[in-house]
């Protein structure tokens, strides 16, 4: 490292001016072949590497992709947007890319830090999580005609397949529709949903998931269904009065579902206090804990989505950072997840028959 | 965004040279007042910022530290370095400094991106994680003049006071200690220490805090201190495993410190199915899976290590990157960690007396 050659070190080893240097850098098809030769021989021979703030200066490209990173929320669901993070930088990584990490207390601060990284052309395209209904970032990304792709759908209505709105997601009703057949086929008939209070995009949708469940078992009409609901905040010691205050009031199941590991730890923890610790309980997220604790759990597939995020901001195999032509079908990915069965830390099998 | 001013059409608004412009952005001193003023005042009529890549080609500063993701571990103990990540990107922001993100399959590995990335001036300085006996890495930045800081001290004898070799870490062994004096003053006798195989810099660092504090205790010969302590590596299902064997040879504790979180998790899962629920157990780490699950731990105060990085990077409130001369007690800071006591899921006081 230290000193590195210089263009001008190039330029002296190839007998050229340094514009012939930089023609061979930038337009060799305008460089006679003889000439060419020259300078390439001398740039290998040197080992001289373009300045990257140069580079940069010339291409207006960074290749890089920012992305905020959210306050440290100290809580067990807050590992995914570390993981998805792990998984989009080994990945931009494989495609030459790299990541920048940035902070913003609020979806106005997060857009003038990308107005900020973007003017200075430090940042070619972003990465938006956390989205929300009413979301103003991408309506001011489109204005601004800022490449950029969310981790999260569009929770307008109209926008789902807006051209210019691409994003990756996670079929959310979809794990948590498979968690609640699992535990149906397994023999458990009342089945209970421990979710987010509504409204709530992604809470709402995860509880779709264990309704359409539901409503193919015997006997469940809207009265028992919401008899087998509970809400709680994304707390574990919220998760855990919650069940145990339903189950004093006379609330009774079979087993729980739950938007979320913090949720399903708590349940988990209120049913061993009542006697309940075989109760099957599955989670959301997969996190570390429900691994630690073995928990069953709905993992959302990190891996997918940051390669889904990729692949509409670069295509398939190429370059590209958006903007390209894309069909509305083209424009976003929605990712199945999986379940995932484990075996509780009481020797029984969690996610298996009551 | 879009289309912004050029520099040209600040020089044409104010009536001078492109030249003129450069002048007063680079060197201001050298520019008459009347003409530096017609400038600027352009530059805010026009709304004018220079553009980040040819600034930073001016100026070889690129006011980004680069900093190593590593891959995900899916552990417990894994989100501490996340956790620093978060602490340090915030700071870094308050400081007007980016954090960029590269990975890297092994030292070698890393050493390279290294290179590439202080070659292109893409990153000032770099922050090194999860150091180790023997790391090329240190060797090869001091080398190379590339300004970097260590989150972990050098564990071989000799480097600890290098002024060139810049570092902040924890004090284990004083947190350890610390932990297990808590547990002696209320009524403990025989505290065991659950920890990984040595050597382990980290790992016989913590040791030695256990050591220390049960050196104090009355009737503590080294054969008693070997009975009271239990190996394993750093996984839940391992550390249960451990702790159960040691159970079944008939070694007994009044409470257990261990080396992390998921070591602690571990033998909460074991001390509860041979019937010692209340068996007082403390952690290392503090992480999200401690507090949710109500474990006592020691908290390594990462906002005081971001802090510090940041510190010795670039002085308490200078913008300076090193070099500049450091004595050897300026060189690094190790930070105590605090003890966080918390009561368990059980009900009971884990952290308190038998």
């Amino acid at each position: 490292m230290g000193n590195h050659p210089t263009i001008e070190d190039v330029a002296r080893a190839a007998r050229v001016s340094r514009q012939t240097v930089s023609n061979v850098l930038n337009t060799p098809e305008r460089v006679r072949p003889v000439t060419r030769e020259r300078v390439e021989s001398a740039i290998t021979k040197l080992g001289y590497r373009p300045h990257a703030s140069a580079r940069r200066l010339r291409t207006q490209k960074s290749s890089t992709i920012g992305i905020r990173l959210d306050p440290m929320s100290n809580g067990i669901s807050g590992s995914v947007l570390d993981s998805f993070l792990h998984a989009l930088t080994e990945q931009a990584d494989q495609r030459g890319m790299r990541v920048l990490l940035y902070t913003a207390a609020d979806p106005h601060a997060e857009m003038a830090q990308i107005r900020k990284l973007h003017d200075g052309a430090d940042v070619d395209a972003f990465v938006l999580t956390s989205t929300f209904h009413g979301d103003p970032r991408t309506e001011y990304l489109i204005a601004g005609g800022v490449p950029f792709v969310t981790f999260g759908r569009p929770w307008g209505v109209d926008d789902m397949n807006d051209p210019q709105h691409l994003w990756v997601d996670v079929d959310g009703a979809s794990g948590v529709r498979e968690a609640t057949e699992h535990l149906l086929a397994r023999g458990a008939a009342r089945v209970g949903f421990l979710g987010w209070p509504s409204p709530s995009g992604t809470g709402d949708d995860r509880r779709r998931g264990w309704q359409s469940a539901m409503a193919q078992a015997p006997g469940m009409d809207a009265a028992t269904l919401a008899a087998l609901t509970i809400t709680a905040s994304d707390s574990v010691t919220e998760a855990q009065s919650a069940v145990l205050r339903a189950h004093a009031a006379g609330a009774r199941w079979d087993a729980l579902v739950c938007a979320s590991d913090s949720l399903a730890l708590g349940a988990r923890m209120a049913a061993a206090s009542v006697g309940l610790a075989e109760l099957p309980i599955v989670g959301f997220d997969n996190t570390p804990v429900a691994e630690a604790v073995g928990l069953s759990s709905v993992d959302q597939r990190l891996t997918e989505v940051a390669a889904g995020v990729l692949e509409l901001l670069m295509g398939v195999s190429g370059k590209a950072i958006v903007p390209r032509e894309l069909t509305p079908g083209e424009s976003h990915r929605l990712i199945t997840p999986r379940l995932v069965v484990r075996r509780g830390d009481t020797g029984v099998d969690l996610a298996g028959a009551p």
